[in-house]
């Protein structure tokens, strides 16, 4: 968590981090900053030193909002800087960084971060490395950076933040129920009252509506994905087409605060009116993996292993995986899960490669959602749930919520 | 517009563009695919040649819907080239990308786009420099990159889109004062029926819940500020504040179309009940300068000679500027305005730098929003309409809505 950075830069080798962008919708900088309405800005964050906030005059009093030290960057002259670079706001920059960097007598390893457009970040950081050979910039690998690193460990708030949007997410689930079954069933398509048939963009639609109303932001979609497009993870479902009883639809929804702030994770799989028994036997081979997997997590075992004991528990069950086949479309195609915070994917990530030593924590805040893809069958199952490992080691579901494959609808 | 790529990027000399990311708030991305639901992918055009989408199996369908050429990064078997990197992920990323432009025999100069971390960005295109030195990994400057050439000029489906934005927007504006005008005057405070007052989180609340359902999003919320805080050009405003009458309010609103689409930018500056002569004097020199700087825009001209003309006509009416004063942070402290389109803030800009050559020509779609601020007075004022120049050269507001100061409010 946020308290490790200067143990985490010390086991680097960094002197400093240095975060450019915007604070909202850009992790890094929400992390330092909460979430206040900066569109841009530059922090400095050296080692065993507060992170220092520049921003836009116009911008100050939000800055000052966060609690940080602030500075102005018109201190730099930046116009001054536009002339010098002859108008190449990339080398303007760099130039403003170099000042930055200079002031503050930093030296060493600085640690880039921030989203930002490849072009300008890749020309901007080549020229400041040129023009200050003082300091090395380090690109670090996005799965073991410091900041990833810090960030995969959640403190009590941002855990409870988490919930609170689990709590938001169940509950728009829920109105989504709500809203299917005060449709019937007519020539086995949902219909309202009129005879007309519902369709998935209807749905998408409140889907939006409810979470706004709860004061969150969907700025990923959902996927609301029905039979043949359920087979294709993430397929996120055809607002035109309407909706068939007795086929899986997948609802995967993934909101976050508004504003851009923490994301929660969560995905049912539903029948409507009825199910065949094929699809009642790949829900229950799911739902069984989910279990013996939600069981059988430690801490600090790699998570490769658990993305291994799953392909292998499906694969007992008869499903191709793709840890024996890398490119199946058939069975169990991705992995176990991934962690989530600022960002809805976050390491660490459950890759079965013996290259990726990641382990779980406590504190740690992740999904877990295995699931079986048959698009030439027209089906697909995903069950998935966000999660806490708690100080004792266990996994705690952060918000719960009925897992029935069945929905009930009026006529059917 | 976008036919014009191929002849931009022989201008430029380039061989090649990449654009990496999601086809969601990553406007390079989204400007090939259009919305659709892809949380990773790359784009290559080569001149002369139409762009080819490489993407995860699981959105292959998504891909296939964009109507472009569409590969799987599976073919280039990622999970091999993790292995081979030891599990850093920004060198299997540059063997990718390496194995791509090979496969398809770009050498020569390549354009780098897309939102992405700094630091993955920065060490992923140094390494694939380093290892196909056949290429040189352009970073563009942003003002003048190829991209942002094409997308300064907008074709007629993206003005629509943009002006059906604005439809939504105005809508939305309509709403909040149908909503602000349902409330009463109550010592100097906007309050509801029961006597509490409206609070600045309660309009906010209602202005995402109204876009919601409308089909846009909020990604960066809104500014609604009141007093000093409409003093300062970003402070959103604070949630916790009541609405007084009389004060200067700036509501600024800038969405966009759900899943990270094209931008609307719109500003009103209102008074609740009453306003002082001061404020009304403030806001009819605002007017005038938008309505003087409206019919002065012509094509061809640098964007700077309109950003000095709006600097002279406030200064002969008695207002600081940072034409005269870069660090002012009263009168005129910002940019005459800027082009939108996929990302709320796009090139031309207006600085009025001598390096600034940027000009308007016939389908830019830009802003005008000149503004006062006094904080220490405790006001400000601001009016923005997105305009786009026609193909005769003259402007065109739209979507028109009415620009009073005043907003009548029972028992005020």
């Amino acid at each position: 968590m946020k308290s490790d950075i200067d143990r985490g830069m010390k086991e680097k080798g960094l002197a400093a981090i240095l975060v450019r962008g915007p604070a909202q919708h850009n992790a890094a900088m929400t992390y330092f900053t909460g979430l206040v309405h900066l569109t841009g800005g530059v922090l400095l964050k050296t080692i065993g030193h507060a992170p220092i906030l520049f921003c836009s005059d116009m911008e100050r009093d939000e800055a000052a909002s966060t609690g940080l030290d602030t500075r102005v960057l018109s201190e730099y002259e930046p116009m001054k800087l536009f002339e010098a670079a002859e108008g190449d706001l990339n080398l303007a920059d760099a130039m403003l960084l170099e000042n930055i960097l200079r002031e503050y007598d930093v030296k060493g390893r600085v640690s880039i971060y921030g989203q930002g457009e490849a072009g300008a970040t890749y020309s901007t950081y080549s020229m400041l490395a040129a023009r200050y050979p003082e300091v090395e910039i380090v690109g670090e690998s996005m799965l073991k950076s410091v900041l990833t690193q810090v960030r995969a460990t959640k403190d009590e708030n941002e855990i409870e933040r988490i919930r609170e949007m689990g709590k938001i997410t169940t509950a728009v689930v829920a109105d989504v129920v709500g809203f299917l079954t005060s449709h019937q069933a007519k020539d086995n398509l949902l219909v309202d009252r009129n005879g007309d048939a519902l369709t998935i963009g209807d749905v998408k639609k409140k889907i939006n509506l409810w979470l706004a109303m709860r004061g969150a932001e969907n700025p990923n979609g959902s996927i609301f994905a029905i039979g043949r497009d359920a087979g294709v993870p993430h397929s996120s479902g055809t607002d035109e087409d309407p909706i068939p009883l007795g086929e899986t639809i997948i609802f995967d929804i993934y909101p976050c605060e508004a504003g851009g702030g923490y994301f929660h994770d969560f995905t049912r799989t539903w029948c409507l009116g009825h199910a065949s028994d094929e699809v009642l036997a790949l829900y229950q081979d799911v739902l069984d993996v989910y279990e013996t997997i939600f069981e059988a997590i430690e801490p600090d075992v790699p998570t490769r292993e658990y993305q291994l004991m799953t392909c292998a528990l499906f694969e007992e069950k008869g499903h191709p995986t793709i840890c024996s086949d890398p490119r199946t479309l058939d069975g169990y195609v991705h992995s176990l899960g991934h962690s989530l915070g600022l960002s809805i994917h976050e390491a660490p990530f459950f890759r079965h490669s013996a290259m990726n030593q990641a382990v779980l924590v406590p504190g740690t805040v992740f999904t877990i959602e295995p699931g079986l893809y048959y698009p030439d069958r027209g089906m697909g199952v995903r069950i998935e749930d966000t999660v806490l490992m708690r100080s004792d080691g266990k996994l705690e579901t952060l918000v719960d919520f009925p897992k029935d494959l069945l929905i009930k609808i009026p006529g059917a």
